[in-house]
């Protein structure tokens, strides 16, 4: 019954399967960088219970005869299932805060699997959280719920997986929403398809859950959100399935998949839809360009982004950010630029590019032509590898103590100076208002418009010397609540797609239209009317 | 108070200024050619009533002290604002059937005069329909509401017609909802930015239209949709504003925008927005190509539309269009496809869909090499002379009891061949069975997505001998109604971009998931507790 995929165990203290993290040395590396770096040093030496120290509420609620196939209240899966892999669910665990954990954990494997444990919960009056890869940054599957329920059910949708239908005439697939990232790529993989959605989660997210939270994939340009690769969704609510058709452009009224998307598990469970596929680039090209000045390196993408080339990735990084990860000395911005085909060579798209960035004072940091390596090679390289790693330092960081979180947010290009400074400022004060000491804050894109970047903010800060994590999860708050404020008050939005979750509700409702907040509610009262899905999340 | 621009009168009887239309040469071209090519012959030649032998009934309300400077209840303003531009509403006209003719017409001009027209409205239950350029062709802004109201007004937008605010660093603009076309466009031209949004409605259309109906512009590929363009909205509604940010892009929770775009005047009026821009195109390409087989030209779109080049133009025209527009023999199908840019010379994207054209067989009607004239050439020209006149046809044809009609749609490729037939099929046979003659059914494709184009029907018939006005309305209808079934029994859209109105409704809530259309029922009763906005329209 554990949440396993190809025999590996998931890990209940951090990202990814339990044999899979960072080599001693890598984890060194990792805090000698941000010690030598930035002065930010560990204040103990801490570890994440085991879990044999692990003990748990006594579940509250008992699955019903026909439930209980696939129920489970097995300690490591009730674990796994209580937190996403946000900063606050990290020192959670650290902490052995348990107390909240889900008292049972449902894979579903049908839609009449889904409607059966609805029926029931709302009768228990237990409350319901759909549950994908389990990667939300934002609380999305954290358990704490409140007081207002007899129980929590975490429904796992890994177990519908699969792809059901391929069109390869219309290249679109029907794919059920608990398929993981590499699950589906694998299904697509023989049909000489692929769906090309990214995150930085993809493998351990699922296609539900993007839609659901409209994830932020690797097409920095154009397809940015999984929103613009939806079809067609369905969607099993309390009430009854909302199925849309299958459409590749419509004007007939709002679109009831935009509705859909974004919704987060509190107006129902996104168990399949069609996705609109790419076929498989066979005309690659990346190129590295170094800017002393991050804000060149902010026009250079500005006038990438206006020209109409659409590139795969069009990422800037500050020189802040390469150094905490190894891939800089501080001394100068990165931009990445990636095109990718099927269809046809990417030069006259790649030369174009290369023309804008040269003429707002890039340098090549790695050159494209007649380069198939780039992408692995110079600082371009260095950084490469450090993203890919990067999920699995916090479980580093955590034990001891060191705060480490990321936001992102988006803003048009008119004010990005502004509000590039105004979000760096207020991050850097309020870790320095928290910890006593200065923090590493950095920024990157992480996607590009032609109206406004996304900048993506991280930030590394030293927790209370000796303090428990009771203190450090204060202090991670006191810092995020700041961060929040300020994006909220410069015209940013909470998220860009990390989704909103627990942690952002706050934020949220400050940002949305206060009318379409109650379009939400009332929207959750028709789909839920007892109130059982993902409480908290969404509508508040 | 006149709904003028630089004193141009509107015509009350078909499109555009009273000053505009067909030439005697170019009408009796349109007829000899619908005569000559597929034996539809006017069976009448009648005239629209003049306005002197017009009688309104008398308006049921008054504008009260406060709203008497911005109302009239002038005989022409009412009759312009009676209808829109569908083939029903100009057989009404021409039958002299003004019953239900608007009580008054109010001209707001800010956002308060908009609130006092629905707090008065409401009050008086009086129906109010918002007006942008008049020119739907689905009923949207047709003012038979049935009689649960007390009277009903109709508020033109186009005095709040202005460019607000120009932001040239991140190419958008703030734009008041009642802006027709030419008049935002002469707005933004000082500033080098253009919308490049061109509906055939254009220059009778407005960016709160846009908006409110999910419009389609000239872009056949990605920015088809206003949706696409648009940055953010402001919505009067009566019980208060929605504002949503300006964000580039953005993951939190369901978007205002997508959701508030397509309703119609349903919920409000779109009184301004943020639009996207674009750079004055400087490089630009047309090519044309003709194909013997109109599923090989099909085949073209598809490929283009799936390599990524992304043109502004990719267009296929049947044999019966072109030949019903004298625009070719009916021996071949056209494809038009154009590039343009301001950032970069085309000639790159043009000749990879230049290939794929020619490896399915096209063969070339114009070339793009050094051909700055391509768009006026050929059958490419003839076609694009035909389409700019093709609004001001059918008050040639209403009068000579011609019925002519357009519908869109969309579907994915896979099933795109049958679907065709089907639909080529239901028309045909619902034209025959209702007027005893064949008709000319024939299809374009409007828009075109990797996952399936947007095929656009036109339809000509012999409307009955010496019948009069009632029973060709009656005619239209039931080919309409064997269409519209047709469209949703075959699993398209009731329409890709020409909206829902009142003329759609009935297919529409058979499209849309029942549950979606209980939330949009929820929304209305939120957003306009006593149901005076635009009645009949989304929300049933």
């Amino acid at each position: 019954m554990a949440n396993d995929t190809a025999n590996k165990t998931l890990k209940y203290w951090g990202w990814g399967y339990a044999e899979d993290g960072l080599s001693a040395d890598q984890a060194k590396s990792l805090l000698n960088t941000i010690s030598e770096g930035f002065g930010i040093e560990p204040s103990r030496d801490g570890a994440f219970p085991t879990m044999d120290a692990i003990t748990l509420p006594t579940p509250r609620i008992e699955a019903p005869a026909n439930l209980s196939k696939i129920c489970t209240s097995d300690t490591h899966d009730r674990v796994v299932h209580s937190f996403g892999q946000s900063q606050p669910d990290s020192i959670r665990i650290y902490n052995g805060d348990f107390e909240h954990a889900v008292d049972l954990v449902a894979y579903p494997k049908t839609s009449a699997d889904i409607a059966a444990i609805y029926d029931w919960a709302g009768n228990k009056n237990a409350a319901v959280i759909p549950f994908g890869g389990g990667s939300s940054v934002v609380g999305g599957v954290t358990s704490d719920v409140g007081c207002n329920f007899n129980g929590v059910i975490s429904v796992d949708m890994t177990r519908m997986n699969k792809v059901l239908e391929v069109d390869p005439i219309s290249r679109a697939a029907r794919i059920q929403g608990g398929a993981r990232g590499p699950e589906l790529e694998a299904q697509l993989k023989p049909h000489g398809l692929t769906l090309r959605h990214f995150p930085q989660s993809f493998e351990h997210s699922t296609f539900g859950g993007w839609v659901a939270t409209r994830s932020g994939g690797h097409f920095a340009t154009l397809y940015t959100h999984i929103d613009d690769l939806v079809e067609s969704t369905t969607t099993v609510t309390p009430v009854g399935n909302i199925v849309s058709r299958r459409l590749p452009g419509s004007g007939a009224g709002p679109s009831p998949d935009r509705f859909m998307m974004g919704t987060e598990g509190a107006l129902g469970i996104i168990t399949e839809g069609w996705a609109r596929l790419q076929g498989r680039p066979t005309y690659k090209a990346t190129a590295g360009f170094r800017f002393t000045d991050f804000f060149d390196a902010a026009r250079a993408v500005r006038m990438v982004s206006q020209a109409g080339l659409f590139p795969a990735n069009l990422r800037i990084v500050d020189g802040t950010e390469l150094k905490v990860n190894g891939a800089g000395d501080g001394s100068f911005a990165l931009m990445v630029v990636s095109f990718e085909s099927a269809d046809h060579p990417v030069d006259t798209w790649m030369a174009r590019a290369e023309e804008c960035c040269l003429d707002v004072g890039g340098v090549i940091d790695v050159d494209w032509r007649n380069n198939p390596e780039a992408n692995l090679q110079g600082a371009v390289g260095a950084w490469r590898t450090a993203f890919i790693r990067m999920p699995y330092n916090r479980e580093q960081l955590t034990p001891r103590g060191i705060i480490s979180d990321t936001f992102e947010t988006s803003t048009t290009w008119d004010v990005f100076e502004s509000f590039y400074h105004a979000i760096k400022d207020a991050t850097q004060a309020a870790i320095r208002d928290v910890t006593g000491h200065d923090g590493a804050v950095s920024c990157r894109f992480s996607h590009a418009y032609p109206d406004g970047p996304a900048p993506y903010f991280a930030f590394h800060a030293p927790g209370n010397p000796g303090g428990d994590g009771t203190v450090m999860l204060e202090q991670w708050q006191e810092i995020k609540t700041r961060c929040s404020d300020a994006l909220i008050a410069n015209g940013g939005t909470i998220t860009h797609h990390h989704a909103v979750g627990r942690d952002h509700h706050k934020w949220y409702e400050q940002q949305r239209p206060a009318l379409f907040g109650n379009i939400l509610g009332d929207a959750k009262k028709r789909l839920d009317p007892k109130g059982i899905l993902n409480p908290g999340v969404i509508v508040g």
